[in-house]
């Protein structure tokens, strides 16, 4: 999920997206409660209405910006109280009026407020943190929501195997639609995150999406996915596309530099986006050196289609070989998708 | 003609200005002379191989921006010698040297290098300027250009009535594939600037285009158009659009007011570019509120499309009444014109 989030996928228009194959947006529930408002967005039809996208759109709770603020932020069980970054003036997010948010927003996956504990906490704020997110799901469950909206709980467990099965556990045992696994890649290395993540999706409910929240690179993608997550979101192809940085089936690429000032060829000959099939290297090259906007759009776009057709072969290679039972598929997926990671 | 200074119109891509009706794209020789090179865009195909349009470019001569680099840059009857505002490297730019980079960009319309002179200055420094352009008109005619490319000329002669009519007299008996006038819109008066036009164009063939160069607003492609202006290129529509003006039937709107933010209507009822006719004005003060860059593509590509709709108007309401001769269409035009401004 490409994450729009002012209501806008940096530098995209929805028909782009749509054109690379996105086929959900992530929309910020923090920044759209404090501007432009849910109500103003509500009464736009929206944000499906307000921003011109009619597929589908998660909004993330707004917790996990709030509580970035650090000490601009105060968390109790009520909920965190913040000044805003715009304007100094208070503000209280609890998990009820995330929901009322996101119910305005009318997206169609609310997720459930949590606390995500920073890397590196003692274990007392650990465990408190993994406890209030599964109070502060049950929250979020029982509150109002939109006709229609799914709602997603969270895990969290930091790099504890044995709270995230805990905690994973117990998040099962309430009736979300799908389940959110938080606080990986928030600095840990990539060898504690493989095996907490496993930990939580061991516990998790078979039948319900799974999805690994604000992750990541395409490396990250492979690997979770054959772990058995279904869903994942990160700002990294616009933002990686806006500093003139694109993956490639070689690895990313700096286009700033100076090898690719007389190169003919497109980003990557298997790509089908806009960047690729109309644009040389050399070409790309030249506007990032000459900060023309266009090279980020096209950066972007590109970034956008390679991670779309990534998890699109990923997805082939699932159900082409396996269309496996929801146990299994764990560990089956791990040799299907090598296949992916090769190509 | 929207401005592509790097080889690009800011923010918009090829596509998107054929989208919007742009019939012809200008390239500024002295951005794209010192970088990519014209050697680099000779070899991707030229400027149009380069940036991907397949429509007709003009370049410029460089002069004008050369000359604006004023202390660092020194003019003799040879040429303009300058220094990069990139590295500080000395350069020399002659008629020859101008059009052979322009023949290596691959232009269909090269401009004649000449000498722009500013507003206000004495009437030596105008006559000086004035004369010279003419033989540096002569020289870039002898110049070799690339196959096929129409070279144009530029008259000058400041606000100077006298002098703009022996300026276009002798321009005229040079065999121009059209001609540019030059030196309006460099800080003049309004009612300066239009006699000055018609003093230029009364004494220019009939039967070739006439370029207002570097012209501008709505208002000024009207005047420009009934007093016989055939072409136009200006910053303007991208410019404006980056900073959140965008051109409409009630004038120019800056979509930052906060009275646009929650009006669900379009910027322009009549407008059929993407801006109007899939966003609300009150989404668009969004994204310019959040600084995001969405908001400066669909202000571009609606001015842009504001502009190229208002000649069309102004064209067909030529053809409509007149296909009048040549020499009649000036006093002829103003008044069907009338017609169009109001619309």
């Amino acid at each position: 999920m490409p994450v729009g989030t002012n209501a806008a996928v940096r530098g995209l228009t929805p028909a782009e997206l749509r054109s690379v194959g996105a086929q959900c947006v992530l929309g910020n529930t923090y920044h759209l409660w404090l501007r432009p408002g849910p109500d103003l967005i509500e009464r736009a039809g929206g944000l499906h209405g307000f921003m011109g996208w009619d597929g589908p759109i998660l909004t993330d709770s707004g917790g996990f910006q709030v509580l970035s603020l650090r000490s601009r932020c105060v968390v109790n069980e009520a909920g965190a109280t913040f000044r805003s970054h715009f304007d100094g003036t208070e503000w209280l997010l609890t998990p009820e009026v995330s929901m009322e948010v996101q119910a305005k927003l009318g997206s169609d996956i609310a997720m459930a407020l949590d606390v995500c504990p920073p890397y590196g906490c003692g274990p007392r704020e650990l465990d408190e943190a993994t406890q209030r997110t599964l109070r502060w799901g049950e929250r979020s469950l029982a509150a109002p929501h939109a006709i229609g909206q799914a709602v997603f709980g969270i895990s969290q467990g930091g790099t504890d195997l044995e709270l995230r099965a805990v905690a994973a556990t117990a998040l099962s045992s309430l009736p979300f639609d799908g389940y959110g696994i938080g606080g990986l890649s928030v600095g840990e290395r990539r060898d504690e995150t493989w095996p907490a993540l496993a930990a939580s999706i061991a516990n998790l409910p078979k039948d319900r999406p799974r999805y690994l929240m604000g992750v990541g690179t395409p490396e990250d993608l492979i690997e979770g996915i054959s772990r058995g997550v279904d869903l994942f979101d990160c700002v990294l192809p616009t933002r990686l596309g806006r500093t003139g940085t694109v993956f490639s089936s070689d690895g990313e690429l700096d286009l700033r530099q100076s090898r690719f000032r007389s190169l003919n060829g497109p980003i990557d000959s298997e790509c089908d986006c806009r960047a690729c099939t109309r644009f040389s290297l050399g070409y790309l090259h030249h506007l990032f050196r000459a900060s023309e906007e266009l090279a980020m759009r096209l950066a972007s776009l590109h970034n956008v289609r390679f991670l779309v057709r990534l998890v699109a072969n990923a997805r082939e290679a699932i159900c082409d070989g396996e269309c496996e039972s929801s146990s299994a598929r764990a560990s089956d997926r791990t040799s299907r998708l090598a296949l992916v990671e090769q190509a």
